[in-house]
Protein backbone atom coordinates (compact mmCIF):
# COMPACT_ATOMS: atom_id res chain seq x y z
CA UNK A 1 0.00 0.00 0.00
CA UNK A 2 3.52 2.11 -0.40
CA UNK A 3 1.87 4.19 -3.13
CA UNK A 4 -1.36 5.26 -1.88
CA UNK A 5 -1.73 8.94 -0.40
CA UNK A 6 -3.41 9.84 3.02
CA UNK A 7 -5.65 11.45 1.17
CA UNK A 8 -6.99 8.37 -0.43
CA UNK A 9 -6.66 6.73 2.16
CA UNK A 10 -8.72 8.12 4.12
CA UNK A 11 -11.37 8.88 1.56
CA UNK A 12 -11.53 5.09 1.01
CA UNK A 13 -12.53 4.73 5.34
CA UNK A 14 -14.57 7.63 5.11
CA UNK A 15 -16.87 5.55 2.15
CA UNK A 16 -16.48 2.13 3.74
CA UNK A 17 -17.53 3.79 6.96
CA UNK A 18 -20.47 5.51 5.56
CA UNK A 19 -21.63 2.32 3.22
CA UNK A 20 -21.13 0.60 6.67
CA UNK A 21 -23.86 2.95 8.19
CA UNK A 22 -26.01 3.40 4.89
CA UNK A 23 -26.66 -0.72 4.95
CA UNK A 24 -27.16 -0.65 8.50
CA UNK A 25 -30.20 1.59 7.87
CA UNK A 26 -31.64 -0.15 5.57
CA UNK A 27 -31.51 -3.57 6.62
CA UNK A 28 -34.34 -5.33 8.44
CA UNK A 29 -34.30 -4.47 11.97
CA UNK A 30 -33.13 -7.86 13.73
CA UNK A 31 -35.98 -7.81 16.55
CA UNK A 32 -38.22 -7.53 13.31
CA UNK A 33 -39.98 -10.26 12.14
CA UNK A 34 -39.06 -12.78 10.80
CA UNK A 35 -36.23 -12.38 13.19
CA UNK A 36 -34.09 -15.38 12.46
CA UNK A 37 -34.30 -14.34 8.46
CA UNK A 38 -33.39 -10.61 9.46
CA UNK A 39 -30.43 -11.70 11.22
CA UNK A 40 -28.64 -13.81 8.91
CA UNK A 41 -29.09 -10.98 6.47
CA UNK A 42 -27.57 -8.37 8.35
CA UNK A 43 -24.89 -10.86 9.61
CA UNK A 44 -24.48 -11.65 6.06
CA UNK A 45 -23.61 -7.88 5.14
CA UNK A 46 -22.88 -5.67 8.30
CA UNK A 47 -19.16 -5.66 9.31
CA UNK A 48 -17.05 -6.74 6.67
CA UNK A 49 -15.70 -6.60 3.39
CA UNK A 50 -13.72 -4.38 1.34
CA UNK A 51 -16.73 -2.44 -0.27
CA UNK A 52 -14.82 -2.36 -3.36
CA UNK A 53 -18.17 -2.05 -5.13
CA UNK A 54 -19.33 0.67 -2.86
CA UNK A 55 -16.12 2.47 -3.78
CA UNK A 56 -16.55 2.28 -7.21
CA UNK A 57 -19.67 3.71 -7.46
CA UNK A 58 -19.22 6.56 -4.80
CA UNK A 59 -15.49 7.23 -6.87
CA UNK A 60 -17.93 6.85 -10.32
CA UNK A 61 -19.88 9.49 -9.01
CA UNK A 62 -17.65 11.53 -8.15
CA UNK A 63 -16.68 11.68 -12.07
CA UNK A 64 -19.92 12.82 -12.91
CA UNK A 65 -20.86 15.12 -10.12
CA UNK A 66 -23.27 12.96 -8.31
CA UNK A 67 -23.63 13.62 -4.46
CA UNK A 68 -22.52 11.14 -2.13
CA UNK A 69 -26.24 11.31 -0.66
CA UNK A 70 -27.16 10.29 -3.89
CA UNK A 71 -24.99 7.51 -4.12
CA UNK A 72 -25.72 5.65 -0.98
CA UNK A 73 -28.84 3.48 -2.11
CA UNK A 74 -26.92 2.61 -6.03
CA UNK A 75 -23.62 1.63 -3.34
CA UNK A 76 -25.61 -0.62 -0.96
CA UNK A 77 -27.54 -2.37 -3.96
CA UNK A 78 -24.33 -2.83 -5.43
CA UNK A 79 -23.25 -4.66 -2.27
CA UNK A 80 -26.29 -6.51 -1.07
CA UNK A 81 -26.13 -8.15 -4.66
CA UNK A 82 -22.57 -9.49 -4.00
CA UNK A 83 -23.37 -10.09 -0.72
CA UNK A 84 -26.26 -12.65 -2.03
CA UNK A 85 -24.12 -14.14 -4.06
CA UNK A 86 -21.29 -14.60 -1.38
CA UNK A 87 -24.18 -16.57 0.63
CA UNK A 88 -25.47 -18.95 -1.94
CA UNK A 89 -22.27 -19.58 -3.34
CA UNK A 90 -20.44 -20.73 0.30
CA UNK A 91 -24.03 -23.19 0.48
CA UNK A 92 -22.94 -27.02 0.45
CA UNK A 93 -24.12 -27.69 -2.97
CA UNK A 94 -21.67 -24.74 -4.57
CA UNK A 95 -18.72 -24.33 -2.75
CA UNK A 96 -19.23 -25.44 0.73
CA UNK A 97 -17.15 -22.83 2.34
CA UNK A 98 -17.19 -22.76 6.36
CA UNK A 99 -15.43 -19.36 6.12
CA UNK A 100 -15.80 -15.83 4.69
CA UNK A 101 -14.62 -12.97 6.11
CA UNK A 102 -13.22 -14.73 9.14
CA UNK A 103 -16.80 -15.50 10.03
CA UNK A 104 -18.90 -18.68 9.67
CA UNK A 105 -20.83 -18.80 6.52
CA UNK A 106 -24.27 -18.14 6.69
CA UNK A 107 -25.36 -21.50 6.36
CA UNK A 108 -22.98 -22.76 9.37
CA UNK A 109 -23.78 -20.10 11.34
CA UNK A 110 -27.34 -20.51 11.20
CA UNK A 111 -28.13 -23.17 8.41
CA UNK A 112 -29.07 -23.93 5.12
CA UNK A 113 -32.78 -22.83 4.67
CA UNK A 114 -32.33 -19.76 6.01
CA UNK A 115 -29.24 -19.38 3.81
CA UNK A 116 -30.98 -19.52 0.94
CA UNK A 117 -33.90 -17.30 2.12
CA UNK A 118 -31.01 -14.63 3.09
CA UNK A 119 -29.18 -14.40 -0.41
CA UNK A 120 -33.11 -14.48 -1.83
CA UNK A 121 -34.18 -11.64 0.29
CA UNK A 122 -30.81 -9.37 0.24
CA UNK A 123 -31.32 -9.84 -3.50
CA UNK A 124 -34.80 -8.21 -3.36
CA UNK A 125 -33.83 -5.85 -1.05
CA UNK A 126 -31.28 -4.45 -3.63
CA UNK A 127 -33.63 -3.97 -6.24
CA UNK A 128 -35.99 -2.28 -3.70
CA UNK A 129 -33.68 0.16 -2.66
CA UNK A 130 -33.34 1.43 -5.95
CA UNK A 131 -37.06 1.41 -6.52
CA UNK A 132 -37.68 3.91 -3.97
CA UNK A 133 -34.83 5.97 -3.30
CA UNK A 134 -35.16 7.84 -6.18
CA UNK A 135 -35.30 11.18 -5.11
CA UNK A 136 -31.92 12.20 -6.40
CA UNK A 137 -32.71 11.44 -10.47
CA UNK A 138 -35.65 11.33 -13.06
CA UNK A 139 -37.64 8.53 -13.05
CA UNK A 140 -36.00 7.32 -16.18
CA UNK A 141 -32.28 7.33 -15.07
CA UNK A 142 -33.72 5.07 -11.95
CA UNK A 143 -35.27 2.92 -14.54
CA UNK A 144 -31.72 2.63 -16.10
CA UNK A 145 -29.69 2.04 -12.89
CA UNK A 146 -32.05 -1.22 -12.58
CA UNK A 147 -31.97 -2.70 -15.62
CA UNK A 148 -28.03 -2.24 -15.60
CA UNK A 149 -27.84 -3.86 -12.19
CA UNK A 150 -30.38 -6.86 -13.16
CA UNK A 151 -28.48 -7.43 -16.51
CA UNK A 152 -25.53 -7.73 -15.02
CA UNK A 153 -26.99 -10.04 -11.61
CA UNK A 154 -28.72 -12.22 -13.85
CA UNK A 155 -28.03 -15.47 -16.02
CA UNK A 156 -26.33 -13.21 -18.55
CA UNK A 157 -24.09 -11.47 -16.02
CA UNK A 158 -23.40 -12.80 -12.23
CA UNK A 159 -25.34 -15.66 -11.93
CA UNK A 160 -24.48 -16.97 -15.44
CA UNK A 161 -20.99 -17.03 -14.61
CA UNK A 162 -21.27 -18.66 -11.52
CA UNK A 163 -23.09 -21.39 -14.22
CA UNK A 164 -19.90 -21.57 -15.99
CA UNK A 165 -17.74 -22.04 -13.46
CA UNK A 166 -19.53 -24.91 -11.85
CA UNK A 167 -20.22 -26.49 -15.31
CA UNK A 168 -16.01 -25.53 -15.55
CA UNK A 169 -14.74 -27.64 -12.09
CA UNK A 170 -11.90 -30.32 -13.30
CA UNK A 171 -12.01 -29.28 -16.97
CA UNK A 172 -9.09 -27.66 -18.84
CA UNK A 173 -9.98 -24.24 -19.64
CA UNK A 174 -8.47 -22.04 -22.36
CA UNK A 175 -7.25 -18.46 -21.32
CA UNK A 176 -10.74 -16.79 -23.97
CA UNK A 177 -13.05 -19.59 -22.06
CA UNK A 178 -11.63 -18.31 -18.26
CA UNK A 179 -12.19 -14.25 -19.39
CA UNK A 180 -15.64 -15.09 -20.75
CA UNK A 181 -15.99 -16.72 -17.38
CA UNK A 182 -15.05 -14.05 -15.09
CA UNK A 183 -16.52 -11.23 -17.13
CA UNK A 184 -19.44 -12.79 -16.12
CA UNK A 185 -18.82 -13.78 -13.06
CA UNK A 186 -17.28 -11.15 -11.13
CA UNK A 187 -16.47 -8.53 -14.01
CA UNK A 188 -20.03 -7.41 -14.57
CA UNK A 189 -21.03 -6.69 -11.01
CA UNK A 190 -18.27 -4.42 -10.59
CA UNK A 191 -18.73 -3.26 -14.38
CA UNK A 192 -22.34 -2.15 -13.04
CA UNK A 193 -20.91 -0.44 -10.23
CA UNK A 194 -19.04 2.19 -12.20
CA UNK A 195 -21.90 2.31 -14.44
CA UNK A 196 -24.63 3.01 -11.31
CA UNK A 197 -22.34 5.73 -9.69
CA UNK A 198 -21.98 7.04 -13.20
CA UNK A 199 -25.45 7.48 -13.82
CA UNK A 200 -26.89 8.31 -10.23
CA UNK A 201 -26.27 12.40 -10.77
CA UNK A 202 -26.55 15.09 -13.20
CA UNK A 203 -26.79 13.26 -16.60
CA UNK A 204 -23.31 12.00 -18.22
CA UNK A 205 -22.89 12.06 -21.95
CA UNK A 206 -22.36 9.07 -23.91
CA UNK A 207 -18.77 9.56 -24.67
CA UNK A 208 -17.78 10.10 -20.95
CA UNK A 209 -19.97 6.83 -20.01
CA UNK A 210 -17.98 4.83 -22.81
CA UNK A 211 -14.81 6.01 -21.13
CA UNK A 212 -15.96 4.88 -17.27
CA UNK A 213 -17.10 1.54 -19.10
CA UNK A 214 -13.93 0.54 -20.36
CA UNK A 215 -12.64 0.85 -17.20
CA UNK A 216 -14.93 -1.17 -15.01
CA UNK A 217 -14.80 -3.95 -17.75
CA UNK A 218 -10.83 -3.70 -17.14
CA UNK A 219 -11.29 -3.38 -13.10
CA UNK A 220 -13.30 -6.28 -13.39
CA UNK A 221 -10.99 -8.32 -14.86
CA UNK A 222 -8.14 -7.07 -12.80
CA UNK A 223 -10.27 -7.95 -9.65
CA UNK A 224 -10.33 -11.55 -10.84
CA UNK A 225 -6.26 -11.86 -11.72
CA UNK A 226 -5.52 -10.35 -8.44
CA UNK A 227 -7.92 -12.35 -6.48
CA UNK A 228 -6.13 -16.07 -8.46
CA UNK A 229 -3.05 -14.36 -7.16
CA UNK A 230 -3.92 -13.97 -3.76
CA UNK A 231 -5.99 -17.64 -3.76
CA UNK A 232 -2.61 -19.07 -4.81
CA UNK A 233 -0.24 -17.60 -2.64
CA UNK A 234 -1.84 -16.18 0.45
CA UNK A 235 -2.58 -18.01 3.79
CA UNK A 236 -6.59 -18.69 4.95
CA UNK A 237 -5.72 -16.12 8.28
CA UNK A 238 -4.57 -12.66 5.83
CA UNK A 239 -7.61 -14.20 3.38
CA UNK A 240 -10.65 -14.41 6.23
CA UNK A 241 -11.94 -17.10 3.80
CA UNK A 242 -10.04 -20.58 3.10
CA UNK A 243 -7.02 -20.18 1.14
CA UNK A 244 -5.73 -22.27 -1.83
CA UNK A 245 -9.27 -23.73 -2.42
CA UNK A 246 -9.19 -23.19 -6.18
CA UNK A 247 -6.20 -25.57 -6.60
CA UNK A 248 -7.88 -27.81 -4.00
CA UNK A 249 -11.17 -28.00 -6.14
CA UNK A 250 -9.19 -28.21 -9.38
CA UNK A 251 -10.64 -24.72 -10.64
CA UNK A 252 -9.09 -23.28 -13.23
CA UNK A 253 -7.70 -19.80 -12.64
CA UNK A 254 -5.15 -17.51 -14.03
CA UNK A 255 -2.62 -18.64 -11.86
CA UNK A 256 -2.93 -22.37 -13.29
CA UNK A 257 -3.30 -21.25 -17.00
CA UNK A 258 -0.19 -18.61 -16.49
CA UNK A 259 1.75 -19.61 -13.58
CA UNK A 260 2.08 -16.60 -10.77
CA UNK A 261 4.73 -14.58 -12.54
CA UNK A 262 2.56 -14.24 -15.87
CA UNK A 263 -0.67 -13.77 -13.44
CA UNK A 264 0.85 -10.89 -11.48
CA UNK A 265 2.38 -9.22 -15.08
CA UNK A 266 -1.15 -9.22 -16.59
CA UNK A 267 -2.52 -7.83 -13.47
CA UNK A 268 -0.19 -4.81 -14.40
CA UNK A 269 -0.88 -4.65 -17.88
CA UNK A 270 -4.51 -4.28 -16.76
CA UNK A 271 -4.22 -1.66 -14.23
CA UNK A 272 -2.23 0.23 -17.24
CA UNK A 273 -4.66 -0.10 -19.34
CA UNK A 274 -7.66 1.38 -16.59
CA UNK A 275 -5.16 4.32 -16.12
CA UNK A 276 -5.17 4.92 -19.11
CA UNK A 277 -8.89 4.51 -19.81
CA UNK A 278 -9.18 7.41 -17.18
CA UNK A 279 -6.15 9.44 -18.38
CA UNK A 280 -8.44 12.02 -19.91
CA UNK A 281 -10.39 12.61 -17.33
CA UNK A 282 -8.22 14.50 -15.21
CA UNK A 283 -8.15 14.97 -11.29
CA UNK A 284 -11.85 13.93 -10.64
CA UNK A 285 -10.88 10.22 -11.76
CA UNK A 286 -8.25 10.20 -9.17
CA UNK A 287 -9.97 7.57 -6.85
CA UNK A 288 -10.81 5.54 -9.66
CA UNK A 289 -7.02 5.36 -10.60
CA UNK A 290 -6.07 5.15 -6.68
CA UNK A 291 -8.84 2.04 -6.21
CA UNK A 292 -7.57 0.05 -9.76
CA UNK A 293 -3.85 0.53 -8.02
CA UNK A 294 -5.93 -0.32 -4.72
CA UNK A 295 -7.23 -3.18 -5.68
CA UNK A 296 -4.18 -4.55 -7.79
CA UNK A 297 -1.57 -4.38 -4.50
CA UNK A 298 -4.09 -5.54 -2.04
CA UNK A 299 -2.84 -8.16 0.21
CA UNK A 300 -6.51 -10.29 0.59
CA UNK B 1 -66.70 -25.87 -12.25
CA UNK B 2 -70.04 -25.76 -13.01
CA UNK B 3 -70.58 -22.22 -11.96
CA UNK B 4 -67.59 -20.88 -14.58
CA UNK B 5 -69.51 -19.47 -17.68
CA UNK B 6 -67.71 -20.69 -21.30
CA UNK B 7 -67.12 -16.69 -21.80
CA UNK B 8 -64.28 -16.50 -18.52
CA UNK B 9 -62.92 -20.03 -19.09
CA UNK B 10 -62.19 -19.02 -22.82
CA UNK B 11 -60.55 -15.84 -21.63
CA UNK B 12 -58.47 -17.67 -18.72
CA UNK B 13 -57.01 -20.07 -21.31
CA UNK B 14 -56.56 -17.29 -23.72
CA UNK B 15 -54.65 -15.37 -21.25
CA UNK B 16 -52.83 -18.70 -20.32
CA UNK B 17 -51.15 -19.37 -23.73
CA UNK B 18 -50.57 -15.81 -24.10
CA UNK B 19 -48.27 -15.74 -20.99
CA UNK B 20 -46.80 -18.70 -21.72
CA UNK B 21 -45.73 -17.69 -25.17
CA UNK B 22 -45.04 -14.40 -23.24
CA UNK B 23 -42.59 -15.88 -20.74
CA UNK B 24 -41.21 -17.98 -23.63
CA UNK B 25 -40.24 -15.65 -25.53
CA UNK B 26 -38.54 -13.47 -22.51
CA UNK B 27 -36.32 -16.69 -20.78
CA UNK B 28 -32.94 -16.48 -22.61
CA UNK B 29 -33.15 -19.31 -25.28
CA UNK B 30 -32.14 -23.36 -24.17
CA UNK B 31 -29.00 -22.81 -26.41
CA UNK B 32 -27.52 -19.45 -25.25
CA UNK B 33 -24.64 -19.96 -22.97
CA UNK B 34 -25.10 -21.12 -20.09
CA UNK B 35 -27.17 -23.01 -21.72
CA UNK B 36 -28.20 -25.23 -18.97
CA UNK B 37 -29.15 -22.54 -16.72
CA UNK B 38 -31.08 -21.36 -19.22
CA UNK B 39 -32.72 -24.77 -19.67
CA UNK B 40 -33.28 -25.06 -15.79
CA UNK B 41 -35.07 -21.84 -16.25
CA UNK B 42 -37.00 -22.67 -18.99
CA UNK B 43 -38.16 -25.89 -17.60
CA UNK B 44 -39.29 -24.24 -13.87
CA UNK B 45 -41.18 -21.66 -16.04
CA UNK B 46 -42.66 -22.93 -18.93
CA UNK B 47 -45.38 -26.03 -19.69
CA UNK B 48 -47.48 -25.99 -16.84
CA UNK B 49 -48.84 -24.01 -13.70
CA UNK B 50 -52.26 -21.99 -13.52
CA UNK B 51 -50.92 -18.66 -13.88
CA UNK B 52 -53.52 -17.70 -11.38
CA UNK B 53 -50.92 -14.14 -10.88
CA UNK B 54 -50.74 -13.95 -14.53
CA UNK B 55 -54.66 -14.14 -14.29
CA UNK B 56 -55.28 -11.79 -11.79
CA UNK B 57 -52.86 -9.34 -13.36
CA UNK B 58 -54.82 -8.88 -16.38
CA UNK B 59 -57.96 -9.39 -14.48
CA UNK B 60 -56.61 -6.47 -13.04
CA UNK B 61 -55.84 -4.77 -15.61
CA UNK B 62 -59.25 -4.95 -17.39
CA UNK B 63 -60.73 -3.01 -14.55
CA UNK B 64 -58.77 0.05 -15.08
CA UNK B 65 -58.39 -0.13 -18.53
CA UNK B 66 -54.43 -1.23 -19.02
CA UNK B 67 -54.26 -3.19 -22.68
CA UNK B 68 -53.46 -6.89 -22.77
CA UNK B 69 -49.53 -5.75 -24.11
CA UNK B 70 -49.37 -3.62 -21.40
CA UNK B 71 -50.13 -6.63 -19.10
CA UNK B 72 -46.97 -9.08 -20.45
CA UNK B 73 -44.29 -8.11 -18.37
CA UNK B 74 -46.20 -7.39 -14.90
CA UNK B 75 -47.56 -10.71 -15.53
CA UNK B 76 -44.30 -12.22 -16.70
CA UNK B 77 -42.85 -10.67 -13.78
CA UNK B 78 -44.98 -12.64 -11.06
CA UNK B 79 -44.69 -16.02 -12.66
CA UNK B 80 -41.31 -15.72 -12.78
CA UNK B 81 -41.11 -14.69 -9.06
CA UNK B 82 -43.50 -17.38 -7.95
CA UNK B 83 -41.45 -20.58 -10.16
CA UNK B 84 -38.24 -18.86 -8.33
CA UNK B 85 -39.76 -19.40 -4.85
CA UNK B 86 -40.63 -23.14 -5.94
CA UNK B 87 -37.58 -24.15 -7.49
CA UNK B 88 -35.84 -22.97 -3.82
CA UNK B 89 -38.93 -23.91 -1.74
CA UNK B 90 -38.68 -27.61 -3.77
CA UNK B 91 -34.97 -27.89 -2.53
CA UNK B 92 -33.36 -30.61 0.05
CA UNK B 93 -32.92 -27.63 2.42
CA UNK B 94 -36.13 -26.73 2.52
CA UNK B 95 -39.33 -28.63 1.39
CA UNK B 96 -37.34 -31.38 -0.38
CA UNK B 97 -40.14 -32.19 -2.34
CA UNK B 98 -39.38 -34.33 -5.93
CA UNK B 99 -42.28 -33.31 -7.86
CA UNK B 100 -43.83 -30.51 -8.56
CA UNK B 101 -46.36 -29.79 -11.81
CA UNK B 102 -46.39 -33.52 -12.39
CA UNK B 103 -42.31 -33.66 -13.19
CA UNK B 104 -39.37 -34.18 -11.37
CA UNK B 105 -38.75 -30.96 -9.27
CA UNK B 106 -35.54 -28.93 -11.16
CA UNK B 107 -32.65 -29.81 -8.19
CA UNK B 108 -33.87 -33.33 -9.41
CA UNK B 109 -34.12 -33.18 -13.21
CA UNK B 110 -30.66 -30.93 -13.11
CA UNK B 111 -28.87 -31.00 -9.88
CA UNK B 112 -28.91 -28.59 -6.34
CA UNK B 113 -26.57 -26.13 -7.75
CA UNK B 114 -28.33 -25.56 -11.09
CA UNK B 115 -31.67 -25.22 -9.10
CA UNK B 116 -30.15 -22.76 -6.59
CA UNK B 117 -28.91 -19.85 -9.65
CA UNK B 118 -31.79 -21.01 -11.80
CA UNK B 119 -34.26 -19.60 -8.87
CA UNK B 120 -31.37 -16.72 -8.05
CA UNK B 121 -31.55 -15.81 -12.25
CA UNK B 122 -35.58 -16.33 -12.42
CA UNK B 123 -35.88 -13.43 -9.68
CA UNK B 124 -33.57 -11.05 -11.63
CA UNK B 125 -35.00 -11.62 -14.41
CA UNK B 126 -38.48 -10.61 -13.05
CA UNK B 127 -36.82 -7.14 -11.80
CA UNK B 128 -35.18 -6.73 -15.05
CA UNK B 129 -38.74 -7.18 -17.46
CA UNK B 130 -39.96 -4.25 -15.50
CA UNK B 131 -37.01 -1.98 -15.59
CA UNK B 132 -36.70 -2.65 -19.15
CA UNK B 133 -40.17 -2.89 -21.08
CA UNK B 134 -41.52 0.52 -19.86
CA UNK B 135 -43.20 1.98 -22.95
CA UNK B 136 -46.90 1.40 -21.69
CA UNK B 137 -46.22 3.93 -19.05
CA UNK B 138 -44.53 7.11 -17.05
CA UNK B 139 -41.41 6.13 -15.76
CA UNK B 140 -42.73 6.91 -12.10
CA UNK B 141 -45.06 4.05 -12.39
CA UNK B 142 -42.56 1.48 -13.18
CA UNK B 143 -40.88 2.03 -10.26
CA UNK B 144 -43.85 1.81 -8.22
CA UNK B 145 -44.62 -1.62 -9.96
CA UNK B 146 -41.11 -2.96 -8.95
CA UNK B 147 -40.89 -1.39 -5.32
CA UNK B 148 -44.12 -3.02 -5.02
CA UNK B 149 -43.06 -5.96 -6.21
CA UNK B 150 -39.86 -6.04 -4.35
CA UNK B 151 -41.72 -5.23 -1.22
CA UNK B 152 -44.17 -8.30 -2.12
CA UNK B 153 -41.27 -11.17 -2.52
CA UNK B 154 -38.85 -9.65 -0.08
CA UNK B 155 -38.36 -10.69 3.79
CA UNK B 156 -41.32 -8.47 4.66
CA UNK B 157 -43.10 -10.47 2.52
CA UNK B 158 -43.09 -13.66 0.63
CA UNK B 159 -39.25 -14.76 1.54
CA UNK B 160 -40.37 -14.04 5.29
CA UNK B 161 -43.23 -16.09 4.76
CA UNK B 162 -41.03 -18.89 3.98
CA UNK B 163 -39.05 -18.02 7.03
CA UNK B 164 -42.04 -18.02 9.28
CA UNK B 165 -43.21 -20.75 7.66
CA UNK B 166 -39.68 -23.15 8.52
CA UNK B 167 -39.79 -21.69 11.95
CA UNK B 168 -43.29 -23.00 13.03
CA UNK B 169 -42.75 -26.49 11.50
CA UNK B 170 -43.61 -28.61 14.46
CA UNK B 171 -44.77 -25.60 16.22
CA UNK B 172 -48.67 -25.23 17.45
CA UNK B 173 -49.79 -21.74 16.23
CA UNK B 174 -52.78 -19.80 16.88
CA UNK B 175 -54.92 -19.76 13.67
CA UNK B 176 -54.13 -15.84 14.23
CA UNK B 177 -49.93 -16.99 13.59
CA UNK B 178 -51.46 -18.97 10.84
CA UNK B 179 -52.62 -16.14 9.34
CA UNK B 180 -49.79 -14.14 9.46
CA UNK B 181 -47.46 -16.50 7.72
CA UNK B 182 -49.86 -17.36 4.58
CA UNK B 183 -50.64 -13.26 4.34
CA UNK B 184 -46.83 -13.48 3.57
CA UNK B 185 -45.54 -16.42 2.67
CA UNK B 186 -48.46 -16.69 -0.70
CA UNK B 187 -50.87 -13.62 0.12
CA UNK B 188 -48.21 -10.93 -0.71
CA UNK B 189 -47.44 -11.93 -4.28
CA UNK B 190 -51.05 -12.54 -5.03
CA UNK B 191 -51.54 -9.10 -3.74
CA UNK B 192 -48.81 -7.35 -6.00
CA UNK B 193 -50.10 -9.16 -8.87
CA UNK B 194 -53.84 -7.25 -8.38
CA UNK B 195 -51.97 -4.23 -7.77
CA UNK B 196 -49.03 -4.62 -10.54
CA UNK B 197 -52.27 -5.03 -12.95
CA UNK B 198 -54.05 -1.82 -11.58
CA UNK B 199 -51.29 0.17 -12.13
CA UNK B 200 -50.42 -1.30 -15.87
CA UNK B 201 -52.28 0.99 -17.68
CA UNK B 202 -54.18 4.49 -17.42
CA UNK B 203 -53.91 6.28 -13.95
CA UNK B 204 -56.00 5.18 -11.51
CA UNK B 205 -57.61 7.15 -8.17
CA UNK B 206 -57.01 5.74 -5.05
CA UNK B 207 -60.40 4.83 -3.87
CA UNK B 208 -60.04 2.43 -6.87
CA UNK B 209 -56.11 1.13 -5.57
CA UNK B 210 -57.73 0.32 -2.22
CA UNK B 211 -60.71 -1.68 -3.48
CA UNK B 212 -58.42 -3.79 -5.62
CA UNK B 213 -56.34 -3.83 -2.86
CA UNK B 214 -58.66 -5.43 -0.49
CA UNK B 215 -59.79 -7.82 -3.15
CA UNK B 216 -56.28 -8.79 -3.58
CA UNK B 217 -55.50 -9.49 0.14
CA UNK B 218 -58.84 -11.48 0.42
CA UNK B 219 -57.95 -13.86 -2.57
CA UNK B 220 -54.22 -13.93 -1.47
CA UNK B 221 -55.90 -15.63 1.86
CA UNK B 222 -58.54 -17.84 0.25
CA UNK B 223 -55.62 -19.37 -2.24
CA UNK B 224 -53.97 -20.96 0.95
CA UNK B 225 -57.05 -21.99 3.02
CA UNK B 226 -58.09 -23.97 -0.62
CA UNK B 227 -54.37 -25.31 -1.26
CA UNK B 228 -54.41 -26.34 2.73
CA UNK B 229 -57.88 -28.15 1.73
CA UNK B 230 -56.96 -29.54 -1.56
CA UNK B 231 -53.39 -30.96 0.44
CA UNK B 232 -55.19 -32.66 2.61
CA UNK B 233 -58.11 -34.42 0.58
CA UNK B 234 -56.48 -34.60 -2.99
CA UNK B 235 -54.01 -37.66 -4.09
CA UNK B 236 -50.68 -37.19 -5.74
CA UNK B 237 -51.97 -37.57 -9.47
CA UNK B 238 -54.20 -35.00 -9.30
CA UNK B 239 -52.32 -32.32 -6.98
CA UNK B 240 -48.89 -32.77 -9.48
CA UNK B 241 -46.93 -32.43 -6.68
CA UNK B 242 -46.74 -34.72 -3.49
CA UNK B 243 -50.06 -34.48 -1.70
CA UNK B 244 -50.51 -35.16 2.38
CA UNK B 245 -47.15 -33.55 3.16
CA UNK B 246 -48.40 -30.66 5.49
CA UNK B 247 -49.69 -33.81 7.64
CA UNK B 248 -46.42 -35.10 6.98
CA UNK B 249 -44.38 -32.44 7.66
CA UNK B 250 -46.39 -31.66 10.76
CA UNK B 251 -46.96 -28.34 9.68
CA UNK B 252 -49.78 -26.50 10.67
CA UNK B 253 -52.44 -25.85 8.25
CA UNK B 254 -56.06 -24.55 8.07
CA UNK B 255 -57.35 -28.14 8.32
CA UNK B 256 -55.18 -29.47 11.05
CA UNK B 257 -56.16 -26.13 13.04
CA UNK B 258 -59.78 -25.64 12.01
CA UNK B 259 -60.75 -28.84 10.59
CA UNK B 260 -62.09 -29.66 6.77
CA UNK B 261 -65.57 -28.72 7.00
CA UNK B 262 -64.72 -25.23 9.07
CA UNK B 263 -61.85 -24.68 6.61
CA UNK B 264 -63.97 -25.48 4.10
CA UNK B 265 -66.87 -23.01 5.39
CA UNK B 266 -63.77 -20.02 6.27
CA UNK B 267 -62.89 -20.38 1.89
CA UNK B 268 -66.98 -20.12 0.86
CA UNK B 269 -66.60 -16.62 3.48
CA UNK B 270 -63.61 -15.13 2.08
CA UNK B 271 -64.83 -15.62 -1.64
CA UNK B 272 -68.11 -13.85 -0.83
CA UNK B 273 -66.01 -10.62 1.04
CA UNK B 274 -63.92 -10.55 -1.69
CA UNK B 275 -66.63 -10.50 -4.16
CA UNK B 276 -68.51 -7.76 -2.19
CA UNK B 277 -65.19 -5.79 -2.38
CA UNK B 278 -65.90 -6.07 -6.23
CA UNK B 279 -69.32 -5.22 -6.30
CA UNK B 280 -69.81 -1.54 -6.58
CA UNK B 281 -67.19 -1.89 -9.99
CA UNK B 282 -69.51 -3.55 -12.24
CA UNK B 283 -69.23 -6.22 -14.71
CA UNK B 284 -65.55 -5.04 -15.47
CA UNK B 285 -64.63 -6.69 -12.47
CA UNK B 286 -66.42 -10.04 -13.87
CA UNK B 287 -62.95 -11.51 -14.60
CA UNK B 288 -61.93 -10.79 -11.24
CA UNK B 289 -65.19 -12.55 -9.25
CA UNK B 290 -64.78 -15.41 -11.67
CA UNK B 291 -61.10 -15.77 -10.92
CA UNK B 292 -62.04 -15.83 -7.20
CA UNK B 293 -64.84 -18.64 -7.67
CA UNK B 294 -61.90 -20.48 -9.81
CA UNK B 295 -59.51 -20.34 -7.13
CA UNK B 296 -61.94 -21.39 -4.37
CA UNK B 297 -63.83 -24.47 -6.59
CA UNK B 298 -60.68 -25.36 -8.32
CA UNK B 299 -59.30 -29.30 -7.65
CA UNK B 300 -55.93 -28.67 -7.66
Amino acid sequence: MSDMSTDFLSWMSAIQARTEQALDERLPAPDQQPCTLHQAMRYAVLGGGKRVRALLVHAAGAVTGATPDSLDAPACALELIHAYSLVHDDMPCMDDDVLRRGKPTVHVEFDQATALLCGDALQTLAFELLARETTHRPAERSLTMLAHLATASGSRGMAGGQAIDLASVGHRLSLEALEMMHIHKTGALIRAAVLLGAHAGPPVDEALLQRLDRYGKLVGLLFQVVDDVLDAQADTATLGKTAGKDAEHDKPTYVSLLGLEEARSKAEDLLRQACDALAPLGPKASHLEALARYITHRKY
